[in-house]
């Protein structure tokens, strides 16, 4: 299978990003499947009907999302509604809308796709390897998935190097998302898996990770608010990983995507 | 000028990486400087008498430091004893042995490197914002500095990019380390400084963050603890950053260095 | 001296609590001056001109502040031009408006106001105990001063504590606030400073730290937002604590003081 | 039922107060069982056979654990074999020696007690109110339990006010522990639990949460370690709680015990 997936999509910026680049990607790589976190969509903060449409519609098959997941309360019941969107699976069992997991057929593929929230430095859910390793075992890689994405939405590189390993074998990608900063370090692990720490967001890089500079400089420097963050508005950069994988579901291959704004433009070559 | 920095040294594996791809990349590039972050060097903890030398041996000039910088107590005397080793300058005042910058004679230019340790999720030390501003007013660039690089060894993504934006247009290059892996995120900020969000570790990529798997899976996943932490021993990877500045001491170019061990490798062209 | 200090009060029932129980208890215990924290005097969030003027008129003298000081953006204009308010002293220097301690004239007597934000699980402001020796050095006990009040704003028991110690001597009393709840543990240190670990909160204490129930548990259990955080309303207990000291300044006497509300009522015995 | 439980037990100091003042007021209250927290018996981390003994000879029915609870490798099989220990019910399923909540039979009342450790500031297990509604659900009040202790280690007053909240009406006492400073806030709850935020450590409170005070000022003022922290060796307080319940299991009474050393001394009378 050919995947891209991509890191989250920070307010408008980000939203024409997608919808400037991926099109055509898509066509070019041949991609059977797009997922992209969409945490930040929505002016910075959550996901709206709108803006889940809009992702949609330049080609995403499944949206994943991260600790910004209720921010928008109308975005609750679309969380709810919608099994294409999935949000962190550790969240408390019984009393939270919408699905940790999903497993869609796309281009005929089995593709299961897990989201989680890590622990380090963030607002604590269930333990995050627990919860991921209850969904791998529901859907195994090679039986019954064909591809089998995690989409690990964390602070601390170690916790995210951690979810690599501890997946190492029984995912096709282990990428990692929240950062806002695309990270150098593609590469296959030991036993099959494709990692990278994360996948950068898609947004306008002329930011402090999205958001203009002005005030959350202005906290840094005064410890004062001057006012609320506001998404940066210049050109956005499509920032994500391009995964192919064998007839066994693990990768063959994992490159970087990086195109327009302000990052060096870097695109997998059709083989 | 032309100047390399790369990131955290992890162990042995780091140490060995940095010996056998620096001093060949050195003449090749024709590099005036080179920079270090040995915070890591000594068994994964902190720097020693030893694991200094190694390092200026291979080609480092100046090495810069972290939250590790205090883990030997060896290594107490060489940080207060060796000019060329610049801790963070927001610890104490009054207190802390050795120098948080330092000004330094090479290749017959002047080369100003601040380390800084960020606030945000870490041992908080004293505001980074104002004291990297103190370094900056007391070695302006283009007056007295040629080049002044800014080391912000920091867990948060928003606060690295936060010191970018800080120095644009006052230093030459902003780099973060910290979090062991590197950033896909080179550029040039608006006023001059090249910025890369992590310089990533040099070290063994086949580990988390630099160490074994095993002990940090285990504390994952079973809350306990089963040892301590041990230094993978792969090979490692040389990783870090290249950069030119113009007369001004402004950034015309940056690229990422990555070579050996598991990523991908990229190398600038000598132009 | 006779002194009261009271903590964080909350909204309207601890500002009623304090409107009912002090006048009558100033009189009984003879005291030369009143300070009370008022972080969430305003709704629970910061300070208010309204606010501030409710609590001079029931007998404060000097208001402190906490990690809340600057939630209320009329209350910013308040605290900068009224030198009664007093705000935590390690925030930056340059930029903060109001004042970090306060020398005043009461009943003849020279009272000294320190108030300091703690470090530990805290946004990070200036090293506390370099900030707080700051103030002590610049108006000694004994020779300046009549009464030092350190108010240690802080979450973390262990730094309270060392605050007590690192003042032990040096302060007529150290007093911390924030947890919203009284400690038991009213002593004077071995130099001759009295302390209690917190003065506890003036307010409805049948709540979540003065917030209704529900919301925060809302949080707790499901992880997810319902709403805003409420104010309790029902009757309220003042809360702190009474010192006297002798001629050097030092403490020969600490009770704490709870009145009203959910608490056991304990009141000290006039002598 | 009269029950009394006594806080974290802090090293030599701790125990000794324990075995001073624990025997002739077992005899004076006429206590039915006697539930004691002894994460930090064992040299301020942890425990081990030696110092559980000490405890349970000294008329301890039942301990409870925290954080520190695996800090002393000796003390895993302890904790696994002894049933009178319980450690945090919210550690992982499956892999966690030892048991996180017990069912006793003490003077023929059945007494359960379960431990749990907090998620907020602290190293994160699985949630603590779910964990304890599945542990409460087991073995209700007033059914199969005469008395429901929770013992919520924990260090923020907000997540501990909410599991007195949560658990009203189903516990007889929610205790604190953790902060190693009682609080003065002991109340019943509306549906008649019994709560106070922390019981306060058994130890030398002339210290820093127990430690001799020169390491962690250190540490503090000048962010450097001079070598591990050592317990505080002077005379220990006793310091807890007693509880009386009636026939439902309820509380009807709730007081504060503090006995020896630097705190003012506090013994309910016997009714
Ligand atoms: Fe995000
Ligand atoms: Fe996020
Ligand atoms: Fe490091
Ligand atoms: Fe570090
Ligand atoms: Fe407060
Ligand atoms: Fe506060
Ligand atoms: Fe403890
Ligand atoms: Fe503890």
């Amino acid at each position: 299978m050919k995947i891209a997936f991509f890191g989250d999509v920070v307010g408008r910026s980000g939203r024409d990003a997608v919808k400037r680049h991926l099109p055509g990607l898509k066509g070019r790589l041949g991609l059977d499947a797009v997922i992209i976190n969409a945490e930040n969509a929505a002016g910075g903060f959550g996901i709206t009907r709108a803006t889940a449409e809009e992702l949609f519609d330049a080609g995403a098959d499944v949206l994943t999302l991260g600790n910004h997941t209720f921010d928008q309360a109308q975005g609750i019941s679309v969380i709810d509604n919608d099994p294409r969107i999935i949000r962190p699976c550790n969240y408390p069992k019984g009393t939270t809308p919408g699905r940790g997991a999903g497993l869609f057929d796309v281009n005929g593929f089995q593709l299961l796709v897990i989201n989680v929230l890590g622990n380090v430095f963030m607002d604590t859910l269930d333990n995050p390897f627990h919860a991921v390793e209850a969904e791998l075992d529901a859907a195994p890689l090679g039986s019954v998935a064909d591809f089998v994405l995690v989409d690990v939405h964390a602070e601390a590189t170690s916790e995210k190097n951690g979810m690599g390993y501890f997946c190492d074998g029984r995912a096709s990608l282990v990428v990692g998302t929240h950062s806002h900063v695309p990270t150098g370090d593609a590469r296959i692990l030991p036993n099959g898996t494709a990692y990278q720490t994360d996948a950068g967001m898609c947004g306008d890089y002329d930011s402090i990770i999205g958001m203009e500079t002005e005030e959350p400089l202005r906290r840094f420097t005064t410890k004062m608010r001057g006012g609320r963050f506001t998404t940066a508005s210049g050109p956005g950069t499509l920032c994500g990983v391009y995964v192919e994988t064998g007839a066994n579901g693990l990768a063959t291959r994992i490159e970087p995507i990086r195109m327009g704004g302000q990052l060096a433009e870097t695109v997998p070559t059709p083989q």
